[in-house]
């Protein structure tokens, strides 16, 4: 049988047990194209909570009684498409399943040799294609700049700032707890990280860049945003790749007040979706697979495990309890 | 006698009357570099109102006591200084008073027989070259754009929309008033304007702009930021320039709840300062100066008279009661 975790009800505010349903289906036939992949792995991210909402947005919303969308790893068990054989490894986004059937759109193979499987969703996938182009092509990084990386403990972030240091630069981090933030500083090589939850931000933030930030790539939003719109230098890029801390919120997003700060430092602030470089992600794998294996860079995954266990690791996203790219095994031994 | 109006007073949300204080002075002698300038016409700028707060910004704030701020033109009277010989017509940063002492910084000669005198503080100097330079080199308008333009029958959106009419775009305008309108579309060519003190700016701008938007020169900032935001095409660039509307308030200034737009339609929104294009400022008042004697640019200044008048000309830049570029005449018959 084929577990499959269905998006049921769009949610108001944060997602909860009653946005999703699980199921049990009979595993698909294919049809002529078609590949079926087992999956091993799913991927949990902040941008899910987005493509529950409805309305226009870069990616075309979820509908109501679908397969709950995720990026996937999985191996061909059956193939009536000539660009996949059975036995091979793929990712692709093949959703909250345990038994996926595609025509291949999307998904390209994967060599489980050359890195675990669940890398190829984290640093070696999007998350990691995110990082990658969003801090050399949106943030034109240069050598010598201060770049402050929210999320620094995540999955899109902690490359951020590992790709930023191999660049040359000074990298200040801000993440959740004591643990993550001894984690990017010792286990990363960030140069400082501001712990959020227990530190005052702006203050640390003085101490930490005193002579302000060329760069801030922002996953979380809100009050972090408006902190670092007050230290930009002149020229300062911030890129906007995500706003975790206002996903769920049930009124208006809080926009920057303090957004003036753009026209005082003749600073900039530009929006990013990995998409834009999909004909460039052979590359992207390309260099940080080859950082990863000179030990230049560091990826860490936290694995759990079994597909009913969803909505609990869901939720690991935004109470920020996991450390590395979020990952559920759906496959069962 | 000079008559001199001093900055005595930061104000708290609108200046008023008792923001500044009109003393007369005996005209002052110069020193070795410097000159005397005769004023003729001082510029009235709603960046005026930023000058006016404490704290960092692109510019020095103002001194209490010291001489209001302002661009001018006027003649050299007389000259310790190699640069200049009387009898030369000069602009620069006068102040507003009658008689202005400089060691020259900031002075540069115009041309009185090219040029009507208050257009070199309005469309040949800082206004002109701030849309000139935020058109084409912030925004990098293409041809086939669509151009969106706030403070549209002002100093400096006017230009911003005849520059990018030029330039071979379709261009609206957001202006306040049918007057200003009419005069928009009727006088400055652009295709539509929409009245944001009558109309309903968010339907009117489906209407006017139904594949929404490749560049928003922004300056006013607030609401029509936030309408402009929901109407991004792909790729967009917002240039913000300034934020007129929330110049004057007391509590917080209202940032974009919805600057996600930036990320869904990858788009940027950048902060300009004309000062950064002042090595180019002869080009930029060449190429405008050009279009003006084709008859291509039009360019319209409102004049008042009496530098005891400067209070409520000043606000007539909040109130938006005048038409295209705000000038006193400080020089008395």
């Amino acid at each position: 049988m084929n577990k499959q975790l269905l998006f049921v009800k769009r949610p108001i505010g944060a997602a909860d047990a009653a946005t999703w349903s699980l199921e049990k289906n009979p595993i698909p036939e294919i049809n002529e194209g078609q590949i079926l992949v087992k999956q091993h792995y799913v991927s949990l991210d902040p941008a899910m909570r987005g493509w529950m909402n409805e309305g226009k947005s870069y990616i075309a919303p979820m509908e109501i009684g679908s397969v709950m969308r995720a990026g996937s790893v999985g191996e061909v068990i059956a193939s009536k498409n000539q660009k996949f054989d059975v036995g091979q490894y793929v990712a692709g986004t093949g959703g909250v399943q345990q038994y996926a059937v595609s025509d291949g759109k999307g998904f390209y193979q994967i060599d489980p040799k050359l890195a675990p499987l669940p890398m190829y969703i984290g640093t070696l996938g999007m998350p990691g294609m995110t990082a990658y182009f969003g801090i050399t092509e949106v943030a034109k990084v240069k050598e010598g700049e201060t770049v402050l990386v929210s999320g620094a403990a995540g999955a899109v972030g902690s490359i951020v700032g590992q790709v930023a240091k191999i660049k040359g630069c000074r990298v200040v981090g801000i993440a959740g707890g004591p643990d993550k933030c001894r984690y990017v500083v010792e286990e990363l090589g960030f140069d400082a990280c501001i712990d959020y939850k227990n530190e005052n931000v702006a203050s640390r933030f003085k101490e930490v860049c005193p002579k302000g930030i060329d760069i801030y790539f922002d996953n979380v939003g809100g009050e972090i945003l408006e902190i670092a719109l007050t230290r930009l230098r002149m020229h300062a890029r911030i890129v906007i790749c995500g706003a975790i801390s206002q996903y769920n919120t049930k009124t208006k997003i809080k926009g920057p007040s303090n957004y003036l700060s753009l026209l005082v430092n003749r600073a900039s602030m530009t929006g990013m979706v990995v998409f834009d470089y999909a004909d460039r992600y052979k590359e992207g794998a390309q260099v940080l697979g080859g950082w990863l294996a000179q030990g230049k860079l560091k990826s860490r995954e936290d694995i759990y495990e079994g597909i009913e266990n969803f909505p609990e690791t869901y939720n690991r996203l935004f109470s920020g309890d996991k450390m590395g790219k979020l990952v559920l095994k759906v496959i069962e031994d």
